[in-house]
């Protein structure tokens, strides 16, 4: 993994700028024998052009075989191996959404459900309810007090909101309350240590309140808390690299993990990879290392759409000459993960990566983006925590190690 | 890394022989889009020959992106991870012109500097002055006596010398007295803790008569010392590997990094490849394990000459043949770190290695040694401290680990 130690005495200023341009669960399979994957697939005459001038490998997101998550694969793409740097679901999900989550608060993340008479769950996303539904739904949640604590509520995205509750004594050591099928009733709030117990009652006061408000809505008349945390307080991305760095990333979880590193996070509107690309030019002076986040080629992976998925990583490259016109030092492009088509979900093969470094990258004989040259591309097979170092290096931006 | 207690656990005797042979700096870059390196321009038949009977892989000195100096580079291929192994400069210069540096000594690396009529320093290498200049100077030096502790002084090369004190309660936590730059007067020796007080304070003596000793030479008019360090007692080659290891090596860092595993050094003349091997052929009966060190591909690449490295290669290539002909079981091929003359300096890019071991090697389909080929070598990519147990293996020196 990254050496977190070594790289904050190594790195300098200077004025290089990197793009790590993550297409999330780019990486797929054929889906017959003998075919080719999506990004093989796909038209992209611009990432061809880079790979044919940078070279290619293949990333280990957290190790071989482990299927990761979104929020453990971005730390890893971002040098903090997943398996020391533990994250809650419930910061990431509150961060995304811009909320604070300080040392001693405790996060959680919420879904609204379906109880039905007897309080059992019919529905666990409360059939996955539109944002205009679920947000006042949420603004009623916010009002509710519970005496001793702060709790702040905001909603997420369709069914999903996020809650961060602030006091003396709090403790994140409790159970998720979503049982994780229908015909049963959620869970209380159970803590798994003693000094959690309090924080537990706190939270079943809250969700005794929230279950009194909601009570008479049609589909949204319960709710689950998963994935209590609290602030991780990780080494910040400056301190390690000497790299000032922005996220510019659509999806709210992207921009929580960015945050908890200690990323500016861009507020922008559009959701297309030109809208991104754009951004990125707008804030080109002010940054030096650029997180741009891409995320519909996994939702078409896992919606098994293999043609949707051609067409985002199309659309990327498209897009492209934008990013490329404002000359970065070094760009890299990969994933986080794979998401075939095939599977309809998340894997644990390998990551194709693409990098460009015009003034100091060893090509290697790989001219197109694929999973089969990534294979046999010039960097070899490495672990996603290694990649950090490795941009910084080709970026100029490494001191030698010793005399 | 190499896992030392396995490799003690595990090693047995034999008549096998294997030669480690660095070409210091060996990795390379085109110079043009498209082009080839250094190595792979050079005109090799030997080294293509070897390459073609035996296998090819890439390895990684100290870790993806990191840049290494000399000394942790080489210790990386002896097998101890320098992040683990660390070893101060001082020590290296003293031991690599045969100084004796014990544990509790404190060793320095000293550069002869010019300073004007205030002190200040105009050149930090004192004209980069000949040996034969520097060597009565040095002498001079080596008779100053500080009342209670012994130090001894030798010549290294050049402008540069290395200072070992001996005496108790010595500690080596100073810092360097060498400001990095011209306009200011060389820094006195600072302690980093208290205990290395009376240390900071003998060496400033010591300092003090050495200036009074050089006060009328023209350019050599003052020094500046750096790297204080100790002996760090690493654990020793032939009892980690059971090997019975000399060092042929041209320049004194190389032979100190040797001298701390518990290699043999050998002194011999000439500076040829030709020199060297004829060396190994001289005392081919007297160990099982030869660290042979070419330098100059790494000095051609510092200076950015790109033909002079091609010729320094074609050169090792053609002398090749008399090491061939000593039949040893092992020949590995590589370098300590890349120096692509494009950068004019040591680089983090991966190191081509050439593994020839006639009774054991599966071959790959690569036939040339290339960066490129060493891309697709059947060795792939993995970190240099697994080198050893490689070549211990291949040389059939390596017993099963478990029923």
């Amino acid at each position: 993994m990254a050496n977190f130690n070594l790289m904050s005495e190594l790195n300098r200023a200077g004025p290089q700028r990197i793009v790590l341009l993550i297409l999330d669960g780019l990486g797929g399979l054929p889906i017959e024998p003998g075919g080719m994957t999506e990004l093989e697939a796909a038209k992209t005459p611009n990432l061809d052009q880079l790979a044919s001038e940078g070279i290619l490998g293949q990333i280990i997101s957290i190790a071989h075989g482990i299927t990761p998550g979104s929020g453990p694969a971005h730390l890893s793409l971002f040098g903090y191996d997943p398996l020391e740097y533990g994250v809650g679901r419930g910061v990431l999900e509150a961060s995304g959404v811009g909320m604070k989550v300080k040392k001693g608060d405790v996060a959680a993340r919420g879904n609204f459900c379906t109880v039905d008479e007897h309080g059992y769950i019919s529905d666990r996303r409360a059939g996955r309810i539109a944002t205009e539904e679920a947000l006042p739904l949420t603004k009623r949640l916010a009002e509710i007090q519970i005496p001793g604590v702060q709790t702040e509520v905001r909603h997420v995205k369709e069914y999903r909101f996020a809650i961060v509750m602030s006091g003396d004594g709090l403790e994140p050591d409790l159970r998720d309350t979503d049982p994780q099928r229908t015909g049963v009733p959620p869970l209380p709030v159970q803590s798994d240590s003693k000094n959690a117990q309090k924080t537990a009652d706190l939270y079943n006061q809250w969700i005794a309140e929230a279950r009194e408000l909601l009570k008479d809505e049609p589909k949204a008349n319960a709710l689950t808390l998963r994935g209590f945390s609290t602030d991780p307080e990780f080494p910040q991305f400056e301190d390690i690299y000497g790299l000032n760095p922005v996220c510019v990333a659509v999806y709210p979880m992207y921009k929580g993990v960015s945050c908890l590193v200690g990323m500016d996070v861009k507020d922008f509107s559009g959701d297309k990879p030109e809208d991104e690309f754009a951004v990125v030019s707008t804030i080109w002076s002010s940054y030096d290392f650029f997180f741009v986040h891409i995320k519909k080629t996994d939702s078409m992976g896992e919606d098994g759409n293999f043609d949707g998925k051609v067409s985002v990583i199309e659309s990327v490259d498209t897009a492209l000459p934008a990013l490329i016109q404002l000359a970065p030092d070094v760009l890299a492009v990969t994933g986080d993960h794979s998401t075939p088509s095939l599977l309809r979900k998340h894997s644990w093969h390998s990551i194709p990566l693409l990098l460009w470094a015009p003034s100091s990258v060893r090509p290697d004989d790989q001219n197109v983006f694929g999973e089969s040259s990534c294979a046999r591309g010039g960097l070899g097979t490495f672990h996603a925590t290694s990649l950090m170092p490795l941009l910084l290096a080709h970026a100029g931006r490494l001191e030698k190690y010793g005399a």
